[in-house]
């Protein structure tokens, strides 16, 4: 399972410690954390799935691996800019977006055009997203969704 | 100027009509129009547009220049999916919404992280979009804001 | 038709004067002409081509138009690097290589991998590749070649 | 250490061999594998780096993780098409050609295009590639010289 995490480069303390135990529990589940590779949700979610004793992936948008932040164990390098927002919704099983801008926002719209679950902690109101409170239940849902799929 | 025009590949007869009329005043005022390539709200808006003697740029999510439509003058072939609308977005000196879904939102989210000007008919609810009520409307603040913006 | 010409972003005199006679060449015969938009090669064919009273598209690899040369009609905005050399093989009918680097032989690469018509001036030593000695030549080859294919 | 193998799709049983011998160095010394993660050179390669215990990355060209041979442990769906082989070559330390045609011809020019060490067992003749003539040398050559450089 490749669980998405997708979100803001920066974000308040609050956001952060979300991150981080969303981070947490896909780590501690053994699933593996995908995200963009960078600062704020991105870093606080690889950070907590590091922590955990998960595998984390991060698809860069520049062109060098330095980019990533320090939890990120396999950067990939894409050179594409935003357009690297696309291969995190095709490469994820299930997306958890977490506060967020514009940028999550486009995660968002192509995770559910390409009929991902996206399960939504503090995001966007977008119709079709799945609400968690916490970030247990959103692995749980995002688990859960998945696998029944998968079966 | 290019303006990007976005929506739906598919749409029924009242969207069909309020694109077409985009298109036309798109290339009544000499204005290049750059969208999808593909068909419905892409196609009625390149039939404006050609029709009004304008150019019209497809940029094609696939690998054939064959799907474009047949108002399309310059068919960009990019093979590359969904992640050909984040070059639309960056193409586009500003973008017209009309309508429109999931990929829609994609590239109106992208527009806004770019800073783009958006001027929306009948579409997504996002902060950021300047309304409009009339194809005439949303070319002229099309153009008005990106000539502010030049200037 | 549109003839992509792909080569380097800096290049000698004679080059220039051999990339600027194959611009005016397809730009005399009512092709468009297609590049990667930079200087060298890309901008003297542009400026060939423009001259003899043809459109011209550069596929650019940054974030901004402000990158296209001064002969470029319409700018394609990718964000993508490198991976925008893959759109200009894509997008043309077919390709003139114009001496060239790494880049080139990419776009080569790609372009025989699509089986598109690459005709060669001056360039890599490649199988698949026609040669031509002069602007006049390359742009005959190219027309005839894809003619034959359409028809 | 990431280190990137590019081969065809296809091959026959003395390249399959070696690619499976060049995986099986990577994985015995604790490197991670990336390629296109497809058939052939890729899946042999896989193969070898997985039954050494390695770990697998496949940048995949379509838009479903299912094309993935069965040797790959991290799928990375872009698609993206052809446009993914830049990709690889940003996102490898260095890079293992193994014969190969067009689209490995393409991943050599971007690779000495972005300056990565290109080692190449019975491939390409391209200036610049380092040649090799043995699996174990190969990747002798691909971890010295990046260990080098990172030094």
């Amino acid at each position: 399972m490749l669980i998405g995490v997708i979100g803001a480069s920066s974000c308040n303390a609050e956001i952060a410690e979300l991150a981080e135990a969303v981070g947490r529990e896909i780590g501690k589940r053994g699933a593996v954390l995908v995200c963009g590779g960078l600062g704020g949700v991105m870093e606080f979610a690889s950070k907590g799935a590091k922590e955990a004793g998960g595998l984390t992936i991060g698809i860069l948008p520049g062109t060098s691996k330095e980019e990533a932040n320090c939890y990120i164990d396999i950067p990939i390098v894409t050179g594409l800019g935003h357009a690297r927002n696309i291969l995190i919704a095709h490469s994820s099983d299930s997306l958890i977006a977490i506060s967020g801008e514009h940028g999550t926002l486009s995660e968002i719209a192509i995770g559910l055009k390409l009929k991902k679950t996206i399960i939504g902690l503090n995001t966007w109101d977008i119709e079709g997203i799945i609400r968690a409170k916490t970030a247990a239940e959103a692995i749980e849902k995002a688990l859960k969704i998945s696998e029944g799929r998968d079966a």
